[in-house]
């Protein structure tokens, strides 16, 4: 019964913060929303202003509040029933999302740069953006070779995990540090009077950085809390790496049927008797040493 | 024997990274210097442009780098025969010197920046900036009286162990994208001809920035791996949170004894050997709900 009672204080304490990230981050969309509609020159797709302005709203939307769904997607208690290859396609298809989204965005600020004869990629803020984009298009398709389709032999997934969930934890951070950077960019070359004599919209769009810092903070403290991991499959194998059994782990295969539902409780327990072999596995061979 | 030279491997690859770190980290100080010295105005404190540049200097020396190593100090091997509460000295010494060095810093901007009549605290780097210090000014406070002061119970260090290091890499992180913005503010105002032109300088510093995106992802991805953790004391006891065996972990008291020289070995079966009970009290308290 204690067990029980904790179980539910800790699925209470993950839903309050998936309400705060959800509003942090829906906040922080209508707030880049109002920016620039409010304070500048709202939408269009002409070269000018209002092509610039896709690209803050495309990344917030995007490259940061949907990248941060697809991020915890796997944590929502109420998906441990749904199969893990369904699963895998939303998680997939959420950062494919924002993927496009991303490159929609850059073409642009590519376009405005081009009709208005200001040079692309000089600044700290295109380099390291171009750089995320590239990397995150990488991780997708590597994600999706590994992990989605059902060719990749177990061991390689075990072992390529760990790497997955920290280049698409790294890369989400270097994501939002890169729209820090623009919002810096933009609000120096654009706002009137200047940054320094602190107008209203530079006011107002610091605290969009500030919801932005914060929306990535509640996903990363999400995305890294091992009790609030989507339990493994009943026949996963025991095909860890060193250490491996802490961090997300890929022991299922793509191809195993998905009628998994209402499992969950005799999945767990399973997966509690697989680690139990494995460390017994592991003091065994620490003790002959 | 498999295991054992798995276990060297492994023993290179972080040697590897280690090095890689402290070469990027030192490099990163170098091209700071080089900033100042061979762009700029080199450094004073007489409130003028060369007060300004201890800024840099002292954030990229300090509150990067020195704050990087502090926190991959408990991962060294070499140290795990020293006495834990002398790596928490360690920890918490270069803590606090990355701490005085931001410090001291933010004093030279806002020197700089009253001489000049220039406003202080109007753009997010300042505001995120400010946050930062007083969020790890705070987080070295509660380090230094929960972990480090014999005085806090057990549970209560195994309770907040993973928010320290949640929150430890979390500041680690929002320091790096400060500077970021930074060195997009600094080349937007100061570099000749302007910033869109890719002037040398601007080339150069944007380096600078990529090398501190470099450091920062090497540090984390040393700290979040579970298996280069500092093996835990003989006497821990089993106390922790749901979840907590993954993550840095506080089942030692600062009053054991420091005599733990060569028992590493031991410690490490004794660990595996804990957690396997663990895991067995788990499995039984599932397997009768």
């Amino acid at each position: 019964a204690v067990h029980g009672s904790q179980k539910m204080e800790d699925y209470g304490r993950f839903l309050a913060l998936l309400v705060s990230a959800l509003l942090v981050g829906f906040v922080s969309v209508i707030f880049c929303l109002v920016w620039v509609f409010h304070y500048r020159e709202g939408l269009s797709w002409d070269g000018r202003a209002g092509e610039f302005n896709w690209h803050p709203v495309l990344i917030v939307t995007g490259f940061v509040f949907i990248q941060g769904i697809a991020i915890i997607v796997y944590r929502l208690p109420w998906t441990w029933k749904c199969s893990k290859l369904l699963m895998k396609f939303i998680h997939a298809g959420l950062n494919t999302i924002a993927m496009i989204l991303a490159i929609v965005s850059l073409v642009a600020v590519f376009e405005f740069h081009n009709t208005s004869n200001i040079p692309n990629m000089y600044s700290l803020h295109s380099w390291i953006g171009l750089a995320a984009v590239i990397f995150y298009s990488l991780q997708l398709f590597l994600g999706f070779a590994v992990f989605l389709l059902p060719f990749a032999p177990l061991p390689l997934r075990a072992a390529l995990m760990p790497i997955h969930v920290y280049s698409g934890l790294t890369i989400f951070a270097t994501v939002i540090a890169t729209a820090l950077m623009g919002i810096t960019e933009k609000l120096i070359f654009s706002s009137k009077p200047s940054y320094s004599k602190s107008p209203p919209e530079a006011t107002f769009v610091n605290c969009l950085g500030l919801l932005l810092v914060v929306f990535g903070a509640l996903i990363l403290w999400m995305a890294s809390r091992p009790h609030w991991k989507r339990p493994q499959e009943e026949n996963a194998k025991v095909l860890l790496p060193i250490g491996g059994t802490s961090e997300g782990t890929e022991a299922e295969s793509t191809m195993t049927d998905g009628s998994n539902a209402n499992k969950s409780e005799l999945k767990i327990s399973s997966e509690a008797a697989r680690r139990q072999n494995l460390k017994l596995d592991e003091a065994g061979q620490r003790s002959t040493m």
